[in-house]
């Protein structure tokens, strides 16, 4: 599954995309699954039957075939094409994250994704300062080859996709392909598409929810080398894709300003916390030359192996007796199961399809 | 001449005056004359012989001691004490500096000059903004127990010393006391020497020359446990004082600003090259306290020995050819010279009383 470049079969895709939409599997369950069961047409076989044993409190919902081929075929007349992690064509940075989209909806000049990508984002309520010095920074950051990541939101946003029209930029979408927000913003998404790209990990017809924009600011900080904050107030959204991208081993950069601006307040707080302070473009790419250097990480294969065993109903309950709402490493509930890791494994998943567990970055665990 | 607390007599402070009134002795000069000979005295009547060997191209004017019982006794009569840096009152801060001035001329409520400083500086030309937080910031460093040091200079230096007239404020002038500059702030200086201080190193009627404010910036630095630059363009006099705090050790803590705001260009480009950026008096205290806390530390005497041995022609003609207009480490120096430290710390002695050697921070000399 790690290999880049593996084309999916048309069959493949499909069941990707099944076992993608179906009920309580997220980036990283379907890795853990396609893993454990060597494919996912393996692991759509298995998922009732796991489920049922991780004791789901209703049926899971699991995409039908028709549902994926359709899904498949309305894209396609949209011009968005699924590519998955695996394939030539995924941005190759967002494909080193654990939790990467399995398939990722792609529109308009796609091969710009394969270009090095700055974030920009900041405020929706930004200053004529700020909106002026994202379409500086864009411009000037296009100037030097590399493409703007954007969120397509009011305010800096708007402003950094707007300066990169021409020289590249890519729109992420919290909802899917169909359902533009905000909705003033088409004709800027039209214009992005003729030399950039848009991309989504969500169904057509996925109107975005305010938990969706958290999830889709991972895919801005993760498909770039850094991420420049521009303006931001305390406990803002742009705030989260710097966690995000610090999380991520990105690069943070945040532009100053006045202790008396209140939409500096988030970025010279970002530069207490270490994040780099910028007021240009040199300063940014300086700081990520050496890094594009650097072979991109593939991750780490796991040690799961393939499982035909069912788990004892004596392992499931220790295991679920270990597990509670405080996140725990998986390293240490395998250490303290007295089990064998892959029993351990096993149960996680079927508490995950049983939509019982959480499962966080660095591999840590909750149950819901 | 290292002990704190030893109290000049009267015939003492009149020999110091005279020796650091006298042509080509500084500071640094005046300390290792003291160093060498025992006594102010002593080195007074040294002085001719030195300035000669050392080549001097016109005969060395020395402070007769008409002319500083004339200073001491005007002072006295505009209110400034001139306290010697091995005395209570003097600034404790400031005298562990190795170029602290012997004698320092100091007016007001001298008690606030034992209390912990933060120095306040930046443009002349400042925005309303820059003026606003520099009093917001007087204020809170007052009132969590610190004095707030400064230049008396248009803009962000009078904006902290007005806000911090009740709760303590230190101007250090760059001219002596009978001569305020900018004139139209003598209202000022009169409001801050009810509560706060006003210091000098220079003699009654020397009107300031553009090098003698880069010379009173140290004092600023010097005395403070760090220095606040809240607005500063590039190539200005506030970043002169940062350097200077940041080759004394002092904290030097920054202002973030807008990147279009040229008036914040030397702030940021501080905070680029390591200043820590505050947006609040919480930050400068918190990075302060635990220096507080330590020990003042007082100079680490030479091995300078008194001398009397005239150096051969021959080591004085070695050493000479050995220096030039590029500093060089004094230790190198010594070691170069095949000579012994004494001999060598003589003719440099000689050189500087003659107006031939300059002395820079860090140990280095260099010929003018």
């Amino acid at each position: 599954m790690d290999a880049i470049n593996t084309k999916l079969t048309d069959a493949e895709r499909i069941d990707w995309l099944r076992l993608i939409r179906s009920d309580n599997v997220g980036p990283r369950t379907f890795r853990s699954l396609v893993r454990h069961f060597g494919s996912a047409r393996a692991a759509l076989a298995r998922l009732p039957d796991l489920a049922r044993r991780g004791g789901a409190s209703r049926p899971q919902r699991i995409c039908s075939e028709a549902d994926a081929r359709n899904e498949l075929e309305r894209s396609e007349r949209l011009g968005v094409h699924l590519i998955a992690s695996t394939e030539s064509g995924y941005p190759p940075r967002l494909a080193e994250l654990d939790d990467a989209p399995p398939l990722l909806g792609v529109r308009g000049a796609r091969e710009v994704l394969m270009r090095p990508m700055i974030a920009i984002v900041g405020s929706r309520n930004a200053s004529a300062a700020g909106l002026k010095f994202a379409s500086i920074l864009g411009r000037d950051l296009n100037d030097a080859g590399f493409v703007v990541a954007s969120g397509l939101a009011r305010g800096i946003d708007q402003a950094a996709h707007r300066a990169s029209i021409e020289g590249g930029t890519v729109a992420m979408l919290a909802g899917g392909h169909d359902k533009i927000y905000p909705p003033e913003h088409a004709d800027l998404l039209e214009a992005i598409l003729t030399l950039g790209a848009v991309i989504s990990e969500m169904p057509l017809g996925h109107g975005p929810r305010a938990h969706d924009f958290p999830r889709r600011n991972r895919l801005i900080s993760g498909a770039s080398l850094g991420v420049v904050v521009v303006e931001a107030a305390l406990r803002s959204g742009s705030l989260i894709t710097a966690r995000l991208a610090n999380e991520q081993g990105r690069e943070v950069f945040a532009v100053p300003g006045s202790p008396l601006d209140p939409r500096a307040a988030g970025t010279n707080d970002l530069i207490k916390q270490g994040a780099t302070l910028i007021t240009e473009a040199a300063d940014v790419i300086q700081a990520v030359e050496p890094i594009m250097g650097r072979p991109i990480e593939l991750r780490e294969p796991d040690d799961d192996t393939p499982l035909d065993v069912e788990p004892e109903a004596s392992d499931r309950a220790r295991i679920v007796d270990l597990l509670g709402p405080t996140p725990l490493l998986l390293d240490d509930l395998i250490r303290m199961a007295g089990t064998s890791p892959a029993i351990v494994r096993t149960v996680l998943l079927e508490l995950e399809l049983a939509g019982r567990l959480e499962r966080h970055g660095g591999g840590l665990v909750s149950l819901i």
